[in-house]
């Protein structure tokens, strides 16, 4: 029984995974289970909410991306950092339309209510300690925040998602808004 | 037969701005079809594809928004006026999904391909003689684009689009994007 369940958990999340990414965090999920060939009620055992599948999806790219938070604060200077990680979150959203919707959903409902579990709780932690190193070298004015950070990576990857070279179309524009328009 | 036709038109293009405003770009055409009470041939003759709906829809809105580059353009400097006429498309445009993924489509296929009369054309024109004149004051790296502008104009609202002040919120990661994160 425990084999059984475990092999419908891995036959949803790879289902939940093609989906998501192509279709975006509002997938069906009678899709998914069909796919997965599962009953709604197994998906729905497994993860209550639609919430609890993404976060399940995306586990494992958003560790890749708190660990390479980690690597650019031990390896380069505050600045570079938190810019070098931002284009890493716009790569990473960029080529999952799901994770987009999904870290956008969770920047607007960000506060102590959020589910310590979740991608962009996860996200924005890994994100505030780059933030607070790049304020301490004034890097960064005070007034923004991590929450404002992943909106903007999110928009521009939406923004960009059709084009020709979308990573590339996206890292180039989220380094003008993260410098500004005006000439250095 | 002419007042009919007319009558058809309006009908048509009323249908159209409520789902195109509500939905986005890729609103069912059928169902405004159906809602303007009149046959699906009819539409297409009228608009002959998606594009020209979106245009005609649109198009009095563009309008307004090419009136204010004008104004702007008359009564401030290059720099503010910019700044100003980029936050009223960002207001325009986050509250009508439609023109944003319309004006996105615009920017991705620019180029002298572009019909004249398309509303991204008409926007790119407007904007370019504010962008021009904010170059000559310094007032902006050269490599920066109309379509770069508008790209991101449209991708910040995407993504506010469900916060719970939208315009605000558009208006204030807008002017992030234009200063950049770096302190004045």
């Amino acid at each position: 029984v425990r084999a059984d369940a475990q092999r419908n958990y891995d036959r949803i999340l790879a289902a939940a995974e093609v989906a998501f990414t192509h279709h975006g965090a509002d997938a069906s999920l009678e899709e998914i289970a069909r796919q997965a060939e599962v009953g709604s009620a197994t998906l729905h055992r497994h993860f209550p909410s639609r919430q609890a599948l993404l976060n399940a999806v995306f586990h494992d790219r958003t560790e890749v991306l708190c660990a390479k938070a980690h690597e650019l604060t031990a390896k380069t200077g505050p600045e570079e950092a938190l810019a070098a990680w931002l284009q890493e979150v716009a790569t990473h959203v960029t080529t999952a339309r799901g994770l987009a919707e999904s870290l956008l959903q969770g920047a607007r409902d960000a506060g102590p209510a959020v589910n310590d579990s979740s991608c962009y709780r996860m996200i924005a932690d890994a994100g505030d300690d780059l933030l607070r190193r790049a304020r301490e070298v004034n890097a960064v004015r005070p007034d923004v925040s991590i929450a404002d950070l992943v909106t903007l990576v999110n928009g521009i990857s939406l923004a960009t998602e059709q084009a020709a070279d979308a990573p590339a179309e996206a890292a180039r524009l989220l380094t003008l808004a993260l410098t500004g328009i005006r000439p250095a």
